[in-house]
């Protein structure tokens, strides 16, 4: 008998049937003999509606009541989720997320879990039920409902896994797993069956929308085994866990394409010190997350500061910059769209050299430019023309034989 | 300054715009510097929308999570309320049944309140806080979301109105109050100022479906002033009171029709002792709720029973009279649709005499045949034809010159 966390987010669950085959999945699971928790987001599109009717009424609305609206959309289906089970035989019982015992801060909207309280759920599994737990929830040590933000349901699965050391804990997705690179852009990629938490986070972080970042973290830290895979079919999906000796042997995991990238440049700066940080302290301030970063210093004593945005803070890191350029009284902004970053991961590269020789010579046999280059201990990416990315995709994929 | 509970049921917060529109009613009142706390309902069609959802997952839902899955819905109006006060400059809070302190039994899907704590809500007007509750739901003191059961949202807000020993209880609806008569069928009937407890009940019991019996009697018991009037206009609505000496010189106060009947003779039973009993043990182990009841016995000791039952119920009463029957061996059973209780209420009656003799005549000018009469110290009650129900009202209501 193992001890089973599964996670279903909102398209997996989006209607009657969907819950209903959900409810099959986890009969199965149940008739192995294992104990099992599961995880569910709101219905697909429910959460959207919500905010929508939100934002109609008050288009800045308080979070807390952001909150206590949100937190609907997964206590209606873990209720649907029981039911269903229950049609089929199955002893199962809902818990909302302060009912779970997932208490977190007071930062309503983006919550931070602080502990859970499992005697609730113990109880319920030594009664040989199945408790279903709605995902993305928690709640404050004064009783307020709070919801974790994006990836919450994730991280509920993850964090319940930790807590309730379960053996396994599943992330039922509409993919089958992770891939060698994005399948839609490139046909022969190929799923992984084993990653590591680290290239598991740069792939997160990198536009591979499989999982959070903040999930992985999560997971890395309290060695939580996790499989991504799909509720659509019975295939296995990709198993992240802790990086193991074998798997140095694979030099590079997978390539990543990321679209939602700008470039922003501030030129003509005075090269002195305390300029950057003025720049990345206003960014900073409006909450904008700075991925690459370049500077360069010219003739003349003039530096240029390269860096990149997602493209929906492209006015909003203009707009902060400027403001900085005008208290100094020298220097110019420029946005450039249009542009893609393409990275290589790999826990393998830390022991071998030639990946990034591969990378650039591929590029440059195609006659693709690079406009930036960033590296880290386990990933190199580099900035090229939106127009030549996918076909870049491509053929890095191919080059290095995934 | 006057502590105000208000009460907006499912039409009055149906959408994003009648939500806007109760804000602004709702700061009215608080502008005028009293204290408010709002109960709301679910957003008209909500409700039924998670029943058919649960009931296509599963034909009996578990009660437990029926609550679990209703009380979504005003969580959800709660949240909107809240930020539609805000967007008017109120400062607003939202509570959940269990978050306002509502505690009821375990009887799901029809707790019974068993206490509030008013604590939290009274921190919050001590603040200066409109508080908006959800109706229809509690919580138990294991901590299991609870709800009241069909109008359960009128409880919520008459048991809050007692502890929080609130001047005035307003409970919004899609009428402009109680009337002598239900104005689509008599449009002349008169809108009343006042009515009392006893007279509000036997008209809430008799298909006026302004409120259900069990908030009058809750509202009677701990001598709530509560007031029925329209969330569409600004006109004030009936007073629903302890009856004050002056209402007695008011003999009739109201005719109410009740359409949804049906009528079940069983003929043709052994007079003996017992056999009546059997019949209605029968239809309570099956909850069904009788109303009328005649017994007489004929020629040769034969006895035939009359009882009067809801619409819905009668094939479950036909059923059940029948297994009795089965049983002795003797009697048939046989159900009457098209009929209709017609009911003249009004304390005034038990000291004025001639009340029924009117009713009587009246029928009897107008050749309506009466099928049972049934009378309480405050009411009398006929079975009539349904064909001629609407035109029996009419004349009924203009006989007493209501």
């Amino acid at each position: 008998m193992a001890r089973i966390v599964q996670k279903y987010g909102g398209t997996s669950v989006a209607d009657i049937d969907r819950i209903r085959s959900v409810a099959g999945r986890i009969k199965k699971v149940v008739d192995e003999g294992h104990e099992v928790i599961v995880v569910v987001s709101a219905r697909s599109g429910v959460t959207n509606e919500l905010i929508d009717r939100a934002l109609s009424l008050n288009p800045t609305p308080n979070h807390r009541e952001m909150d206590m609206l949100l937190a609907v959309g997964e206590q209606e289906t873990i209720a649907l989720v029981a039911m269903a089970l229950h049609a089929l035989g199955v002893p199962a019982v809902s818990r909302t997320g302060a009912q779970a015992g997932i208490v977190t801060d007071l930062a309503h909207t983006r919550a931070r879990i602080t502990g859970i309280t499992c005697d609730s759920i113990e109880e319920c599994l030594s009664e040989g039920q199945v408790v279903i737990v709605a995902g993305f929830q928690g709640v404050s040590p004064q009783g307020q409902i709070t919801t974790l933000g994006r990836g919450g349901s994730d991280l509920s699965a993850i964090a319940l896994a930790s807590s309730l050391k379960a053996d396994l804990c599943q992330i039922f997705t509409d993919v089958n797993g992770v891939y060698t690179a994005d399948p839609r852009i490139v046909p022969n990629a190929r799923k992984l069956d084993e990653i590591s938490y680290d290239e598991m986070l740069e792939l997160a972080s990198l536009g591979s929308k499989v999982l959070q970042a903040r999930s992985v973290e999560f997971a890395k830290k309290y060695g939580v085994l996790f499989e991504v895979r799909s509720s659509f079919n019975d295939s296995p999906g990709t198993l992240v866990k802790e990086e193991v000796a074998s798997m140095e042997d694979v030099v590079v995991r997978g390539v990543a394409l990321d679209k939602n990238q700008c470039k922003i440049t501030v030129s003509d700066l005075p090269d002195k010190p305390g300029t950057a940080a003025d720049i990345f302290k206003a960014l900073s301030d409006e909450e904008i997350l700075v991925d690459m970063i370049i500077q360069n210093v010219g003739r003349g004593g003039v530096a240029n500061l390269t860096f990149t945005v997602s493209r929906e803070d492209a006015e909003r890191s203009r707009a902060a910059a400027q403001s900085v350029l005008e208290k100094i009284g020298e220097g110019n902004v420029d946005v450039a769209e249009g542009i893609a970053k393409l990275s290589v991961v790999g826990v393998g590269m830390r022991s071998h050299s030639g990946v990034a020789a591969t990378l650039f010579q591929t590029l440059a046999d195609n006659h693709i430019n690079i406009g930036m280059i960033s590296t880290s201990e386990i990933k190199i990416s580099v900035v090229i023309d939106l127009e030549r990315a996918d076909e870049a995709l491509r053929l890095v994929h191919e080059a290095y034989n995934l």
